[in-house]
């Protein structure tokens, strides 16, 4: 296995996978924290902060950032979520240490200068008014609201128009100063890589990241279900439904996904067949399964012609219910075909790679090989797959809508059609 | 270079690259035919057909393609564009065999069965009508209409509703025996594959394809410029705007490339960091240039509040007027570096490379090597590129805007603000 792990005195985690072959490498610096290690004060800050750590450091002005990296032909991104903030770079091999002063240097040295700060307040006032002109977008926001309801893990990363306004830059120096650690931070990197050049150049450039230990845990997930509906002018009505899922750290987190693999992934599952092929309901239908450290979300998304949304949601839901009860092993080697090939394309990517063995680090403390997951998968039987099913849909479902709603329904508890289990 | 190609007696071509690290491959099947190879009376018969493929064979139902591919842990798609129709698959080394057999199944003994046609046109009117409700697909629906007016490349590729609704299945097989022909198509496979193997099968599973020549070409593209403005409730108004852009066949295709990276492409280009950086006017900025086999478009793509559209235009158009007279040396460096490094991750990529191989076969009847293209891009100077911005800035422009549009404005010519050329 290429894989390789470092702990540096201070905490910092490194990994790397050297792709022998490659001539580019992508970079991740992946911080354990995210939107839902925010206080209620703090909504939107995990994501003000990873915008405005491209606005200017000590030695970086927002432009040679940009410049910086882009001289390389390389690029730089970021992105928030629910438990992580991640920044990437991908560039060639020559130029991994120039990416790794880069992302330090935003880490560590940035300013937050007040003018830079208002500027950016109004980019992202933008890409929350681009979120609600995007009905598929919108419509997870409300689902994972609608289920985890006045809790942080429910709450638009993005945060609200009114909190972001307000926040200053002593705000986020705060936040920053608390959750930017270096036991909290993994250093990714796969492609053409080499792993005691990385740890070196690593810890010379995150020597500055406080070694002290996190001392924060984000707030415990409850899973309540419910529904938010919101009336649109739309073509299409889109509709969201989610039951309680199964945390990543769970040894039935794999049934789970198998199962929402089989009952809705790809165009052999019986969602697609029922909904799309035998009945046309629908362009876009699949399920999906979220895991969370703590908590996960099951479900399916579907886009309709609003006179078919109710028709549509029975023939999903009896979908679900029946796959709890009779999904057939032919199916669920299917489904497990899929996802043992998943797994190795995203081995063969490295930006894919270099994503996994971060999440998988702050997860875990240790990268899954290959093996071990498909062994996991092939261990689990038919028997277990329904069972982790049946157990989901048993639990409150949360409905999201938007559009034209008035046929979209909140669904007795799938469980009732489960009889006999 | 791990390239090698071959053209089959019956005039279809095969392209492959072997990537020797790799266990799966990408195989993707490239019709030379796409919307602008369509009669008025065809519109939309592209895409009807390409999904129809999936809809059953004289060996396969529906459901068995879908299965017999998913049971290898391979996944199937496609893709109909302004010029091509693509199918493709991503497969475990050893399942290429299958891979190819359902591809060329698909393609070649398709039954187009009259209940299946009927559920099938219900599922593209859901298509039709989710871009209706994505204002960032329709936008740029709309500026292709209104640049190229009254002919087939300005059509959306799904074609109308109405269209649609009226095909039958003699319709499609007659539109599929003249443009589904050996000469016009290109296998292409990269990863995990060996070119003779690829070809002995290829030349089986496709023996049926006619090899009669095609006696079709699109009529040509008249670049005009124009505008379309759709008033709706939006929280932000979308708003494209284009030129006359450069075929891909033209010696200055290049030129215009490095032109729009430069002046939009990258964080660090004059777009970004005037409208976002220096301005927050949006959260999304950035130029793009399509070509196409004998015409192009070069324009950007912005998405902001209402109040702020009309300086978000001037802004911008002033960058990529500007940037004709006196784009500097550094500024086209970054955007060649970044090209480079985009191309050599597109080589690294199966997926990308099996796409970019096909469309090169069919554009130049060959495979460009990266060392051509890279000296194609280096050959070019600073006076060529910004001659190319200022022939295209001169065209007449094309504006296509979605959402609160009262501030929206036709620009006078940016051959206006270019004193002095």
């Amino acid at each position: 296995m290429s894989v390789k792990t470092t702990t540096l005195p201070s905490g910092l985690r490194i990994v790397s996978d050297r792709m022998a072959h490659l001539e580019t490498a992508s970079i991740g610096v992946f911080v354990g924290a995210g939107s839902r290690h925010e206080h209620l004060s703090e909504h939107g800050l995990s994501h003000l902060l990873e915008h405005m750590a491209f606005k200017g450091t000590r030695r970086r002005s927002a432009r040679e950032i940009a410049e910086d990296i882009e001289m390389a032909g390389g690029d730089l991104n970021a992105a928030t979520s629910t438990e992580h903030t991640a920044y990437y770079a991908h560039v060639l091999a020559q130029d991994i240490p120039l990416a790794l002063d880069i992302l330090a240097d935003v880490l560590i040295e940035s300013t937050f200068e007040a003018s830079e700060l208002e500027r950016e307040k109004g980019v992202i006032l933008q890409e929350i008014r681009a979120v609600e002109d995007t009905p598929d977008d919108l419509v997870f926001e409300m689902l994972n609201s609608a289920a985890f309801p006045d809790q942080p893990i429910g709450r638009p990363i993005l945060g609200t128009a009114e909190r972001v306004s307000g926040f200053s830059g002593d705000a986020i120096r705060a936040y920053l100063a608390t959750h930017y650690l270096a036991g909290t931070i993994v250093v990714s990197a796969a492609g053409a890589v080499e792993h005691n050049f990385l740890c070196n150049e690593a810890a010379r450039v995150f020597s500055r990241l406080p070694s002290v230990c996190p001392e924060w845990d984000p707030a415990p997930a409850y899973y309540r279900g419910g529904d938010k509906r919101m009336k649109r002018r739309l073509e299409q009505v889109h509709i969201a439904v989610g039951f309680e899922g199964t945390p990543y750290s769970n040894p039935d987190f794999y049934a789970l996904q198998i199962f929402a693999n089989a009952a809705g992934g790809g165009m052999s599952s019986r969602l697609f067949q029922e909904v799309r092929e035998t009945r046309g309901l629908a362009y876009s239908i699949s399920a999906f399964h979220w895991g969370y450290s703590d908590t996960g979300l099951l479900g399916f998304y579907a886009a309709t012609d609003p006179k078919n949304s109710g028709e549509l949601m029975r023939v999903a839901l009896d979908c679900f219910g029946k796959a709890a009860l009779d999904l057939s092993d032919a199916e669920i080697k299917r489904a497990k075909a899929q996802m043992k090939v998943s797994l190795l394309a995203a081995l063969e990517n490295p930006a894919a790679r270099c994503d996994q063995m971060a999440r998988q680090m702050i997860a875990f403390n240790r990268v899954l090989a290959r093996e071990e997951i498909i062994a996991a998968i092939d261990r689990i039987d038919t028997s277990q797959i329904r069972a982790e099913g049946a157990r989901a849909l048993r639990s409150s479902p949360t409905v999201a809508a938007i559009g034209p709603v008035a046929k979209v329904f909140v669904p007795d508890r799938v469980a009732l059609q489960l009889k006999g289990i």
